[in-house]
């Protein structure tokens, strides 16, 4: 959500010699200057709002160079722009910048199961590529709630979880090697294409979750893995959030590691009631969806340790999905989390605050008391395996005396997180919307090395300005 | 090995002022300026030689501090040293710098198995944290072949592999964050106590794999993870390195994935044989060592997949361990692998070019064609898993002209890997030994980008300068 003031549509404009140019790189219909294209564009998963002087959607690594040199030149900046459905701000136009859209560059340009390794382009949908990979028996791990439509590119840049990412790891952990454009206009190959270490400093890795600060990913090479032989869905339901939050930490100091442990709390277990029926208890204090995966000689004895843990922390129900539809059923409601708050409230604000896991109990007390210091709704929704927490806030963005207590209270959570050693933002990015707040988790040392990294892709800071730091 | 010239100990002198500097700093007994010091920390696993003007040991991180500002008011540059076995002369001393060993900052400040994790100091050997953890039913997968010498500082420096890699990942993988001392004197913390990404640019995998170029760890939180219920111990045995080359890529693209797939080659298992009389036969043309490790369940058909698998590629011999004593008998050749061919030639060369999975039938080959244009004698070692070889040139270093064949046979190599692909280092680091073939993996564009990255941190060039690259 957004403390930034709404810019004016149609105030930034291109010569029209500047808008041919970007015609004849990219071609006529792939620019778009009009109004209606701003106000399409100038959004993303944010309520922030930016006005770009052009949207222009290159489909080769080539046009995407042509239009770095040309915005070089014209000491233009550069905002890039998957899906739109990043939740800090971080494709958000600058004022008179140029968006480029990578929604063209969507080619799979190879699957190549031997090396566990697909290529590429950045404008390919999560989704899409989990279809083509599993025809072959493939998947790639890194899953991020936005799945459906969000890009690999846009992945990358925010460096994504998602529920799958306790046992398997995040974006960082599954990407190879990157085509880049840097800010000089030049194309290097960053990684490899295997295993093992590149040596030399590590650049992948230096640009997953810079967002389009740094360059921008016109090819990657993800690691894909062969999709587990067999997986069991489990639904455990508590009378508090308490109860539910003890069991996570219970498990996994068990040594088990599933794929994953998702968490629901009473108002979004109410939210999701309403708008999908899905027979979860309305007077419940937490739901616990727990997934394993692996031989199927395992899971049978993982399930039996597990239902003794979650029994042993009071669950009163505990249920073991024993076909497909009954799987659907335990996550249709978890699957449309986000979309139900908006019968309670307009409006939310979704937080990434993410704490060790033995905090996790801790963490769930602390957001009981933001909101009711704070006289807030907040239903939570998280990633409970790793720590990893999103407490949605609910308000209307009409009312301004809302607008500003909920600007606290998300402030407040924070503070809760870094106070139990966690980070202000395990998966979504910082962006606009958390950056006044980076100066709570890092050091002035430390935000003056981000700087000088900054100026040593970018000196003259054209790639993504404002975003995540200033210069 | 080495193509420097050595260095002569002796010429660079510290004042007697800087020295009771030094001595203050870290205790009487805990800075080294002898000639015999020299001679004892000038080497590490190369050929090497360098002579530093004092070698220091720090036990806190203040002390580090107070050393790096006193070198960097004195214009003295500094190079960091853990147990001393790098393999590309990344810790011989910068003629009259001054070497920190770390081997006193060997804290195992806590292990919490709650959330995975242990804090340690970067002295501590990696074999004797794996005991440690071990104790609590934990382990950390990195384990590269040095694991009973080597230390956690210098295993973060080279990103260090080993043979669990190929399931578990490298180095990397397993760093949540470090606490890194800058060459300004400043003391950052760089990513999170757990699994969840940390925002802003990856601090954390810059400095891994950077070789002390950019900062001097002092303290790292590793992730660990539980020990797997049960293992299986194999030995596969072929007439010909392409057959067992094959049973590598055959096994991956089932979609098994093995802890471990170790190969070695005929010279291997003939200096083995002579060493320690493992039992292997003198007439393979290679042998494979298997390691599939989870629930008990699954392994059983995962040893039956992968015994089919190896005797369709001809495999003559096909052995699965039914005892701690058959599991230690098939590694005994491994473990003594390296150490078996002084038995050949005096000196030995090692690389370790890394190919994706697929092309290792084409890279045995390739070696194949190297030993025969160059007249040079070569046992190959490799974790075969991933791709990543260790081809042994076996040499005398007082015959001058063999020495440049042998030169030239690496250069060779280096190029068979790129041509396939591959990378020139896979796990043991650039330092001096592989800086002049960098060239022939990175452009001029990467370099610089390289060099830029370099000179944000460390724009003085204190900080192990001449390794990696030269500014």
């Amino acid at each position: 959500m957004s403390s930034h003031a709404t810019q004016t549509v149609g105030s930034p404009k291109l010569s029209q010699a500047a808008v041919d140019k970007l015609k004849s790189i990219c071609g006529e219909k792939n620019v778009i200057t009009s109004k209606i294209g701003m106000y399409a564009y100038g959004y993303d998963g944010t309520l922030l709002f930016g006005v770009p002087s052009a949207i222009v959607f290159p489909e080769t690594t080539q046009e995407v160079v042509d239009i770095v040199n040309f915005a070089r030149e014209q000491g233009i900046s550069l905002v890039p722009r998957g899906a739109g459905t990043n939740e800090a701000g971080g494709t958000i136009p600058v004022n008179g910048s140029i968006t480029i859209g990578f929604s063209r560059m969507k080619k799979v340009i190879e699957v190549d199961v031997d090396n566990y390794v697909a290529l590429v382009e950045p404008g390919v949908v999560n989704w899409d590529i989990q279809e083509i990979l599993a025809k072959y028996g493939y998947y790639y791990p890194p899953d991020p709630a936005s799945w459906k439509s969000s890009t690999l590119g846009g992945n990358l840049g925010e460096c994504s979880g998602g529920p799958k990412c306790f046992k398997y790891g995040v974006t960082r952990d599954f990407i190879y090697g990157l085509e880049v454009v840097l800010p000089t206009g030049k194309v290097i190959w960053v990684g490899g294409n295997d295993f093992s270490s590149e040596p030399m400093y590590d650049m992948t890795r230096i640009i997953i979750g810079s967002e389009g600060t740094l360059g921008f990913i016109t090819k990657i090479a993800i690691r894909i893995l062969p999709i587990p032989a067999a997986k069991k869905t489990m639904l455990a339901i508590y009378n508090t959030p308490e109860d539910g939050s003890q069991s996570v930490a219970d498990i996994v100091s068990a040594g088990i590691i599933p794929t994953t442990l998702e968490m629901m709390d009473n108002l979004i277990i109410n939210t999701t009631e309403d708008f999908v029926h899905a027979g979860n208890p309305r007077d419940a204090g937490a739901l616990l969806i727990l997934e394993v995966d692996g031989h199927p000689g395992d899971l049978d004895e993982q399930v039996k340790t597990i239902s003794e843990i979650v029994k042993k922390a009071n669950a009163r129900e505990f249920k073991v999905a024993s076909s497909a539809a009954e799987v659907d059923q335990i996550w249709l409601a978890r699957r449309v989390a986000f979309g139900s708050v908006a019968r309670v409230r307009p409006n939310y604000g979704v937080n990434d605050i993410t704490v060790p896991r033995s905090q996790f109990p801790a963490v769930i007390a602390g957001i009981e008391k933001v909101k009711k210091d704070f006289g807030v709704t907040i239903g939570v929704v998280a990633h409970a395996g790793d720590g990893n927490l999103h407490p949605l806030i609910l308000f209307d963005q009409r009312n301004q005396d809302e607008v500003e207590v909920v600007h606290k209270a998300e402030k407040e959570l924070c503070k809760l997180a870094l106070g139990l050693e966690g980070t202000i933002s395990g998966e979504h990015g910082i962006g606009l919307v958390k950056k006044p707040l980076l100066f709570q988790e890092f050091s002035a040392v430390t935000m003056d090395v981000f700087k000088k990294i900054k100026r040593a892709f970018d000196p003259k800071n054209t790639f993504n300005p404002t975003k995540l730091i200033d210069l």
